[in-house]
């Protein structure tokens, strides 16, 4: 079980590998973004990629899944308080096979709640080409192990 | 059909009407964010809110839906160069029903590319209480009437 103790800036890591089906694109896109160029291949040859694009909200998906699979599912969460920013700078395409690189920026207790801590993330979602698809930054609540809470320097 | 210049700063709208039912919170968290607290009704009850919360993410693919059933489905989007923030003040509960509100901040004309115009929104997603349970700042790319993109004042 990771707790905030176990986060630290600097740190840099990689993680998960995850399949995107020209199927999975149509289902999320049908249920929460039913525009023509997510849901219809014959539609989508005339946008400007020329073929189905996931929507960016599928791809936000896609990383949470990643996250929860390779370092929520094991740590001591609680929640994020937000979400600063979402860039999505390439388009993410049926086939692609997408990681996470996430970076920890910095991280600190929080002073309304020592209790916990909080970790700054910038993540980047890649594809199989090594290429920027998305880039999300934010931040993570963790419990601390000593759940006291003594003031940290 | 909508074009950028149909979009005016100061103008405030809402709409939808979109009920989260247990299970659209237990399919969506199984897929995307498997956490007990999304997915496990019993293991939910011991968790700070008593009850299952839909994920975040959840909560923003209900808000696309809605912008696109009654904003973009009708109008000349080319998309959004981002997200620059979300908030999640408030737990989302199987059985609320969301709509969302749409403040126009500002326009302008890409001056990079005359022939779309942007569209500066503050959307906040609230349930059926009228309680903010989303706040996102993002904004749309729209293509402009006149697509020979005369410079604008």
């Amino acid at each position: 079980m990771r707790y905030w103790e176990d986060f630290n800036a600097g740190e840099v890591s990689t993680f998960g590998a995850y399949h995107v089906s020209e199927a999975e694109i149509i289902e999320f896109a049908e249920a929460y973004d039913p525009l023509p160029f997510h849901t219809d291949p014959e539609a989508a040859k005339t946008s400007p990629y020329g073929r189905l694009t996931a929507p960016g909200l599928l791809t936000c998906a896609i990383f949470m899944r990643m996250l929860v699979d390779h370092v929520l599912a094991d740590a001591a969460s609680m929640g994020s308080p937000g979400v600063d920013s979402v860039r999505w700078p390439r388009p993410v395409l049926a086939g692609d096979t997408l990681s996470v690189r996430q970076q920890i920026l910095s991280t600190r207790v929080l002073a309304s709640r020592p209790e916990m801590g909080l970790v700054v993330n910038r993540f980047e979602v890649l594809n199989q080409h090594g290429e920027l698809v998305c880039e999300i930054a934010s931040n993570g609540l963790f419990a601390r192990r000593d759940a006291a809470g003594e003031a940290r320097p």
